[in-house]
């Protein structure tokens, strides 16, 4: 019974999030609706990250089994072929070892959050960024992220329904740059918490305005409150761009 | 009776094009409704770039008339307002010269040509971007495209309906780099033939394959003969990025 591990693409407006839920299609739905379709079988999809609804992936990483062994290149070719036209498309497929876990072994996340600063709303990119109109000044977000990155308790940037069993999660990274009229922020950490990112990239994005001060970052995170958090960013601005395992 | 000069972002999937047609909604057309809706008045809006269906813009310029006198921040803001939800948007407007003319005065135009170069077809980027699965040497490319950079008949790469007194055109620049798995092409020059940029990207692209010798664009080139074109990209990966003028 062969395990399979697949790098995946997907943009995430059209759909409620990465995880099957009632209210609408999921990614791992039209993930194992199309394996079903080319190979008869029924296995569960496991992914990575559990994105929401709106948020786009460059590279969640899942796996699953099938009882027939099909070449990963088959399976790639039938899952793009079968998906359409979903915007959700295998970008690689290998064999796995048994005993892989997508989620479990992963021993890095990086996600990138776009901003479009400009007065004028995306044209091209809409759905793609999230909107801020007034001038942001990158390289003070920037200063106020390292107040983020370290070993911490950040119960002040995760949802209220997040299911982590500790807040206690260590940001590796947070960096915020400049392209033009993009300001482009990167965070990297073993894990996250449920909205972690796009509170931190709400909050940042106050500090751009200059209504908050870096310090206040730091005030925010020591607060451990929710009720402390600056601002959540939307979801369309998120990317899953790469998830690391060990091997 | 002032003169309008503005800066126009749009994704071209939707419209027949820049032009107004019969058989579909054009840009100009978006635009001109919208005028209408914040002003009363119904002035024809001249663009620099007669875009073909599917083709983007990321700087067109236009220029109208309107009888009363509105500032351009105004003009912009109303526009944006207007437009929506069409992905049309103004970047910037100003006050031009009373003879000002986004097109015939004019004096280069850039664009942009998008190929994604990877085996599975794009999910986030799907309708911003050619896909071709198969590898592409992009030196070879840029080393064909020298062949191609000067003053020439370029016959060859025109559309049967293309409108121009002359075939003679001088493109001054043609560059193609990759950047990952993007095989990107730019090209430069003071105007171009209808369906010009294309029909190189769409020849390069055979260059790139290894199906054609980088002298194969010489000649064909050479042959002035659209017969001898290899082959015409599709609208979806061409981007305007820019329109410049002596002042």
């Amino acid at each position: 019974m062969p395990r399979y591990r697949l790098t995946v693409e997907y943009d995430g407006m059209p759909f409620v999030g990465w995880q099957r839920q009632e209210n609408g299609l999921a990614v791992q739905q039209v993930m194992e609706e199309a394996i079903t379709a080319f190979s008869g079988e029924t296995p569960g999809v496991m992914g990575a990250g559990r994105t929401d609804a709106g948020v786009h992936a460059l590279g969640q990483v899942v796996h699953f089994d099938l009882a027939r062994d099909f070449a990963p290149e088959r399976v790639m070719g039938a899952l793009n072929y079968h998906m359409r036209p979903h915007p959700v498309v295998v970008l690689t497929a290998d064999y796995a070892a048994p005993d892989f876990h997508a989620r479990f072994d992963a021993t890095g996340r990086r996600y990138l959050y776009r901003i479009l600063n400009r007065r004028a709303p995306p044209a091209v990119d809409r759905d793609r960024v999230w909107h801020v109109p007034q001038p942001l000044d990158a390289a003070e977000m920037h200063r106020a992220a390292q107040f983020l990155v370290g070993k911490y308790d950040f119960t002040t940037f995760r949802a209220v329904g997040c299911q982590a069993e500790s807040p206690v999660k260590t940001l590796d990274r947070l960096s915020v740059t400049r392209q033009d009229n993009e300001v482009r922020i990167e965070a990297a950490a073993r894990s996250f918490l449920h909205h972690q990112v796009r509170s931190m990239a709400g909050t940042l994005k106050l500090v751009g305005q200059g209504k908050w001060q870096p310090g206040d970052v730091k005030a925010a995170l020591e607060a451990r409150d929710r009720q402390a958090l600056g601002m959540n960013a939307p979801p369309y601005g998120l990317y899953l761009v790469e998830v690391a395992y060990a091997n």
